[in-house]
């Protein structure tokens, strides 16, 4: 792999998000970025203190190029200013070689870089969690109880323009050594499924409509 | 809180591994520690680099009191003698609260934090690379091809002692404002459930057990 950095076919494509190991698994394709942004509810926001290192599992949610997430308005992985190292994971399966070496898993994960920068504006506030309800579950914003003033201001959101950030993905079987085709041993790939389970309803309420949520569990 | 820290009654609970958001939900028991550690496959690595965060998901396992990852020999986030902040996390539900404020996601989250040691010792590296396999594959090691010199040399193992480190648990219903008892809106938890897929054999395999893995998918 010899591609020049800043690569100017591929913009997400820099020398910091240049995946160094497995190159072969490595994507800057802004799509499939997104749809690994869109496909998770959850990531983890990387930030440094003092050159030590702190990260922190949080939703998020996207609005066209930026990626955003929330805490109380003095959580310290808001990292307003900071530069962040975010990723994104989904486990797909456990892939069962017929050597240890060869034993791996089927993932997608994207690593995005930037810098931390604070949503303040009230409005904008209260339409960015408007967007974040709709992911966890479409169209229920307006059947909640309204949002009051206090709550907007006790919750302060964060976002990094998606701009320098790579993919990597595995989605196939076992690469075992030619030679080793013959061993006695299984080998394939166990898949991971996820899947919502039976809705878990409060106490005390008749007639009510379970709620939509994403098509697949995050 | 004004826990004193360090805390002589607790010594995971150090001033670097106090959570400082939601205390409630936080814990510092070693048991509950191990619990979360052991329950997943994957973890996220962060480390820092000139101010820069980096972070990388990995396969993680447990032998004690250390945390074990591998990598390829120049991978980056090995970090040895570089001080990481390693999280692992399970969501297991979405809670749809009356009020967009009360929504929240019940999980399991341990964050621990340490220096990053190398692995080198050839026999000490590959007693830790079958106890990784036996936390994917129980008791699959020994009918495997074994494992040449070159692929332990190509394999990087680090570790850090857990000493320092936090839980942050959420496992119960909708909290929500008492006066809100009686919105009209469905309020309580969509579960999410982990399992294991029909696995996908090789093809030309005749006669082969399907291998053991983990009680429950992670």
């Amino acid at each position: 792999m010899s591609t020049r950095l800043p690569d100017p076919d591929n913009p997400l494509h820099t020398e910091k998000s240049h995946v160094k190991r497995g190159p072969g698994r490595a994507s800057y394709e802004h799509e499939q970025l997104l749809d690994i942004v869109d496909a998770s509810l959850l990531c983890t926001v990387a930030q440094s203190i003092d050159g030590q290192p702190y990260v922190t599992p949080t939703c998020h949610w996207r609005d066209g190029d930026y990626l955003y997430w929330h805490g109380h308005a003095k959580a310290r992985n808001l990292a307003p200013g900071q530069p962040v190292c975010i990723n994104i994971m989904q486990m797909d399966g456990l892939v069962l070689a017929r050597s240890a070496f060869h034993h791996s898993v089927n993932y997608r994960s994207a690593t995005l870089f930037g810098t931390a920068e604070a949503v303040t504006e009230p409005e904008e506030k209260a339409r960015q969690l408007h967007i974040f309800l709709d992911k966890i579950s479409p169209d229920r914003w307006d059947d909640l109880r309204p949002m009051t003033d206090n709550e907007l201001k006790a919750t302060s959101l964060s976002r990094i323009l998606i701009s320098e950030a790579s993919c990597k993905i595995r989605a196939e079987g076992v690469n075992d050594e030619a030679e080793d085709a013959d061993w006695p041993v299984w080998a394939g790939v166990m898949p991971v499924e996820k899947r919502w389970g039976e809705p878990i309803q409060e106490e005390q309420q008749d007639g009510l409509s379970v709620p939509r949520v994403p098509l697949r569990a995050k």
